[in-house]
């Protein structure tokens, strides 16, 4: 409950690559939100540098552990997408900083909501976050030069808690309509238990309409006009929920209008459902990123701060920034808007609302 | 070489659920397109029964000893899907028969077609057949009764012989774009092998511009109608590959209008896309299941048996039931054709044509 804190700390890591743009328009925004709680001492911003790419090569970790202990003195954390390196950069191999920090942070669940009013599209889905294809990360096994392993952990435990989160939004928010998805046909031990796990936990909700999907077929139904206005609430393991929000992300007008919420039992941190977007800053046109992304993210961290009310005028802002006036539109290369532009806009719609 | 042949043999499995309905479609119009080599006795049509559910079951095996026997002795083979026991069906838990077709068989490469030509999308997905995540299939291992681990396999010989049919292809047909679609900034040790050895060979292709994307913004590519249009060639690991062409084929008018060829050394195998679609038998509409993906494999199956002007005629009349005419439309849910009316339809467009 972060209303009984003194100060609830909140820390900016900017990242990489379009992070630090984006990301400063976020908290811009924030800042702008919040003066009066700053002011009066009850909220404190924290700027935490050091997760960029070269640092964490330096170091050769994923979150330098200076970084990682200044993330935990935080109560919630605003995230700029970060670079993970590639094969062939010029950096060791070290793993993705936000796969890492949802780890270290245990972050289980992964909040994705995409709204397009104007199509009737209101879906919010639960990406299960540590474990999945994403559990051993980058310790997978050459076992000789011919072959290499990965593997795929699903625990009674994390698929529980995903799931109970998931259930308990759904009927909290008034949703009756829960779809799992996921492999189960062919990946039968991991999936088949995360669907399993599901079903059970399904019981406990009888209001609730409970349907499964292979996560194939539902990348179809997302595109299929008539059917997937019938999707509100989506369980999904790590890898399945990691793509599937991207291509309905697209629906709302692209990955870099999507924001998303780590949620763990002591920590939340709220971050782009995207990359850093190398292609981007090589092109030179890291100016025109699309903050959105991060700025639903930051309405997702005022809600759950329990500043409800904030969170909404910021939601109500960027849905007429987005969706009604389209003065200004989504993507600046087509329109010569820049991310600190939209920016602007965005706060200058918050106070006219206000 | 199958020109050198007394006796070509199609083996033809109609499988479960929809699968007899929409395989005998395809059955008929390949006998239609046949006839006069059936009737000089260089071709022949073997019915191969027995690739069911309940005799499936009966043996506790994915494929029954028998029939593994008939389609060995088969040159090609024309099969409708089957039903895969999901966990609270009455039937044990044995693996997708398609999947353990794929390895028996070594049918190591995927190839699925997808066009939408008012659109400009014409797309050819290369997806990686008998490894990656289907490698171990339902032999992954429940460590504990909290605990379940399954395995992603990439082995080099797997990788390379894919890639270089990828290439191949684009070269034989004048593609010049080929990309690659892994998340190995993730799944660094199985996909980081893919793409590397994808990167190793596309130098062997000079003229051909190669890139590569993450599966999760792929799936959002494919929706923006500026972007997509851009990408020929895909190849892909086993998983990826299952669910972007679900999403692509949703362009094409769903996944019941796609077809694809399993290939190997030895053998070919040609199916829908999808599976038998239990939900439609279930509510009683497998009568207007849509053909158009079985009927898309037979073409498939044409060409690759060297009968590439047969293999024309039926695509061109499939260009036209599907895109052009448009008389009846591709789903019988909504126009009342059923699957019989429709593949009588594309046979009376074929006898048109010839
Ligand atoms: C950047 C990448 C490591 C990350 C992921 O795969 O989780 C991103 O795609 C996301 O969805 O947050
Ligand atoms: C039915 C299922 C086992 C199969 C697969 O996952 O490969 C299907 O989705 C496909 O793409 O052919």
């Amino acid at each position: 409950d972060y209303g009984s804190l003194d100060t609830l700390v909140v820390g900016v890591c900017g990242g990489d690559g379009i992070g630090p743009t984006i990301t400063a328009e976020a908290e811009r925004v924030l800042r702008f939100l919040l003066a009066d709680e700053v002011a009066a001492g009850r909220v404190e911003f924290r700027e935490i540098d050091g997760l960029t790419i070269e640092r964490r090569a330096e170091v050769g970790k994923a979150i330098p552990d200076d970084v990682l202990e200044e993330l935990r003195a935080c109560h919630v954390i605003l995230k700029g997408p970060t670079t993970t390196p590639r094969a062939g950069d010029p950096w060791p191999n070290i793993e993705s900083a936000n796969v890492a920090m949802r780890k270290e942070l245990d972050l289980f669940a992964n909040m994705r909501p995409v709204k397009v009013p104007a199509e009737g599209i209101d879906w919010t889905f639960f990406r299960e976050n540590t474990e999945g294809s994403y559990a051993v990360g980058s310790r997978g096994v050459h076992v000789t030069d011919d072959l290499a392993v990965d593997f795929c952990v699903t625990t009674t435990q994390g698929t529980e808690r995903i799931a109970r989160l998931a259930f308990d939004y759904a009927k909290k928010n008034g949703k009756d309509h829960v779809s799992i998805v996921t492999k189960a046909n062919v990946i039968k031990t991991t999936d088949g238990k995360f669907l399993n796990l599901c079903q059970q936990i399904a019981k406990d909700y009888p209001g609730i309409r409970v349907d499964d999907w292979y996560i194939d077929i539902m990348t179809a139904k997302l595109v299929d006009r008539k059917r997937r206005t019938d999707f509100q609430v989506l369980i999904l393991p790590n890898l399945y929920g990691d793509i599937l929000t991207d291509e309905a992300a697209e629906f709302q007008g692209g990955v870099g209008t999507a924001g998303s919420a780590n949620i763990g039992k002591r920590y939340a941190m709220f971050e782009a459902i995207h990359g850093s977007a190398p292609r981007m800053v090589a092109e030179g046109r890291a100016q025109y990123a699309d903050p959105c992304s991060m700025l639903r993210a930051a309405a997702m961290l005022l809600r759950h701060i329990g500043r409800g009310e904030r969170a909404a005028l910021l939601e109500r802002a960027l849905d007429i920034c987005m969706f009604e006036e389209r003065r200004l539109t989504i993507t600046g290369r087509d329109t010569g808007c820049t991310c600190e532009e939209f920016g602007a806009y965005v706060r200058e719609t918050v106070e006219a609302l206000a």
